[in-house]
């Protein structure tokens, strides 16, 4: 029996952050872990910078309202999820993905959550756990499941690693050249013809 | 942040076994493990009595693409999943369950599996693991989620007992008798509300 695990941003949805720095014209949101190692303090400089600019929750889920998909991914996640058990595993918030989540049938997402003041401003963040996307794949790999998974970045190599088969999807050449134990594709259809290979007794009915 | 665990049979879709037996005229298929408590010999005497019978997986498959989930259940379920993640935990087979997944339009699911013969007979049954419900609580729970659950039958109180709060969904009398720490309600919109007030933070965003 197997799950697969799939990242987020980069695979069935736009980078959000950057989605955000194009829309709010604030270009050191374009900043990501490459350019401040820290993830601490990338995320307070982010959040400093909404509240500099008097961006709140509702004016943020303004922007995220308007994306969409990437282009295939929803029908990619619909039929997998026909056949394969799918779970999301993504470093981004629960209030930032909502509006995505329903574009995409409301899959099940482990990620993290911003702490919200009451008037709507970001005044934190909130990580359910380090490591969190390697840790999900060893949970699910103690409740006996083979574990199938996708991610575009570093952030999805802990998971790539411990999980009993591991691919990049649209990765970048630095990652791509660091981590070559990962086969990298960057269609839909393909990956879906891995996710069935890699899976058990894929001549059968793999509802499995 | 938040995990809702909910039993599939009685909770959210009827019987299988129950409805197998109606229809297929096969009376002790009725067995539950009330009757026999031997788990593994009610299963091979529901297996045995399936291919005594000549019924294969298509022929059940067409038993249960017939059924539908209980009335109000899918808005129930549809309601939750825009508020919560939601994961159906069962100790039904992937096989069996597909037709009324489909109906839920996708939950996750975590279940067992069967192991079907070449020509489609049913030759045994495959349990993930033992007291898997249980087990798939605590998991979550290392991930750092608080986990909300509700479930009708004894096999599920090991998974109320290890949730942060469980609640009884149209228990029988002995269940509830033999388990009164368990709040029982027999109405979604009950249900519904139980969980919101056990959920963290509920007066915000409960998307978490």
């Amino acid at each position: 029996m197997q799950v697969i695990c799939l990242d987020l941003e980069g695979v069935l949805v736009p980078e959000v952050w950057l989605r955000l720095a194009e829309e709010t014209g604030i270009d050191a949101l374009r900043a990501t872990t490459r350019d401040i190692s820290d993830y601490d303090a990338l995320m307070q400089q982010r959040l400093g910078l909404l509240r500099e600019h008097g961006l709140n929750l509702q004016s943020i889920l303004a922007v995220i309202d308007r994306m969409q998909p990437l282009p295939g991914a929803k029908a990619f996640l619909d039929e997998l999820r026909e056949h394969f058990q799918v779970i999301i595993l993504s470093d981004t918030f629960y209030e930032f993905a909502q509006p995505l989540m329903a574009k995409l049938a409301w899959p099940t997402l482990l990620c993290h959550r911003l702490d919200i003041s009451p008037e709507g401003h970001l005044a934190n963040y909130l990580l359910r756990q380090t490591d969190a996307k390697r840790k999900s794949v060893m949970a699910l790999q103690q409740l006996n499941y083979r574990v199938l998974a996708a991610g575009d970045s570093y952030n999805d190599t802990t998971m790539l690693a411990a999980a009993d088969a591991g691919f990049l999807f649209r990765a970048p050449e630095n990652v791509v050249t660091e981590f070559p134990q990962f086969p990298v594709t960057s269609d839909y259809e393909t990956l879906h013809d891995w996710f069935l290979e890699a899976a058990e007794n894929s001549k059968h009915d793999i509802f499995r």
